[in-house]
């Protein structure tokens, strides 16, 4: 018994090495605090890089809270089995996903799971799903420094780097640096901060509220002396669009938002070389 | 080795029990998503009650993303050891808090454990923390349905209830119900929902935008047959009154956000009964 799990442990990494032999770039997407817009930050970005012709995969590695699906708009979708593995969800013909919402048959009930079964879902997310080849790997994280970034950033050995989202004021700022020396402890290059929630403007008057105040990512960047990639000001129509499932930059390219996204992407990209 | 284990397992096991049978309610705040506020409810919660004359506690079990200190204004403070244990530091002559920020050196580093390091905390958290005679422990929890919440839970047993806090966007609700199902999963009595962040005052024309929408939080509560506490309009005073550390229901009681928590807290007390 205990010989034959060693062996499905021996295929399994020797499926994970494979597999992601054949992905380029992975890039981990992190956040000290909860609900600064990693998720928005992630499918924007993977949405971004697919307009610009890469092969692109999103996995949502947030057991307890996954978004992915329903922020892409394909929560009613199931991933299958194959004969190569499990069948990640195709958004776009160029861009692929996978969160364990996209394997529950109830999205209403929570997983109740301590650290080692969840390490045990991400090892096959990265092990046994048809990913084929990909351009780039983004992998949408959980907030804070716990089993989940942990387990993938150890599972996929060589992470391109990793973008730390947060909100300005002074409690996510505290948390984003706690994310910069935990990319710093597992050496990985931090690509760099993007400040979300970045100022809001008013849908009734059009003048700017600093709903969480402004800039502290920015003077955090040059505290840590890491890239800042940009702001992100808070749009209303964000909550629509990531509620009915359609990421902003694809559908709204007038918004500032989305130039400023299209703009953090080209830094990335830069970065990566 | 492992028979010194055992005993010292046994003794903690005795100062937790005992530790507990002082403390009278137990309430737990949770969140399916992050960033709904639910640090500031819990700060808010707990002062207000210590304000009526209650003896509180408040227990931070996130230990990635620790925000009650600061939060509190009390940063700065680390707790010392005493012949009683752990001593919490007091916010108030009848508030105290414990937090792993008030154990550590330096802030800004993060804490990258596992679970079942975790788990080791928030029972030492329970077992060695000299809480003394108190009306109510307010235990705040990181995000989602994983160990630290579960820990918590199942080493306090006689959980008093659940208070589930949410933002009225759909991608929250979604959480929530998640978190619905987590307390009756444990079979904790979910005191009720909190819609945090619902609405925003322009604070150059002073009309009302729905940020987040609205109303999501009383939907829900009304679909799985929970109680609805109330919302909280989202105020800009607020994120300057937490980042100083200073909670508004005790320094901007004009606020309407203020009244909202006082009508909450007496429903919460109606609860209890």
């Amino acid at each position: 018994m205990a010989q034959t799990d060693e062996k499905e442990r021996i295929e399994q990494d020797k499926r994970l090495k494979n597999n992601l032999s054949h992905i380029k770039n992975k890039i981990i997407v992190i956040s000290g605090k909860g609900g600064v817009g990693k998720t928005t930050v992630a499918v924007n970005l993977a949405y971004a890089l697919s307009l610009a012709n890469k092969r692109v995969g999103i996995l949502d590695i947030d057991i307890h809270g996954p978004n992915i699906a329903k922020m892409l708009g394909i929560e009613q979708s199931r991933a299958a089995s194959s004969e190569y593995g499990i069948e990640p969800i195709d958004v776009l013909p160029n861009l692929k996903a996978i969160s364990i919402a996209l394997l529950l048959e109830n999205q209403d009930k929570p997983i109740i799971w301590r650290g080692p079964l969840k390490m045990g879902v991400i090892k096959q997310f990265l092990s046994d799903v048809n990913w084929g080849t990909l351009d780039y790997l983004i992998v949408d994280s959980p907030p804070g420094t716990g089993d989940e970034p942990l387990s993938a950033i150890q599972l996929i050995k060589d992470v391109t780097g990793a973008v730390i989202v947060t909100t300005p004021q002074d409690i996510a700022i505290l948390d984003a640096r706690k994310s910069i020396y935990f990319a710093r402890e597992l050496n990985i290059p931090v690509i760099g901060i993007i400040e979300n929630m970045s100022g809001y403007i008013c849908p009734h008057c059009h003048k700017e509220v600093n709903i969480f105040k402004k800039g502290g990512g920015e003077s955090s960047a040059k505290d840590f002396k890491v890239p800042f990639l940009g702001s992100i000001a808070f749009e209303p129509e964000f909550v629509e669009l990531a509620d009915r499932g359609t990421p902003f930059v694809s559908f709204k390219k007038e918004l500032e938002s989305s130039k400023a996204f299209t703009r953090i992407v080209g830094r990335i990209e830069e970065f990566i070389g």
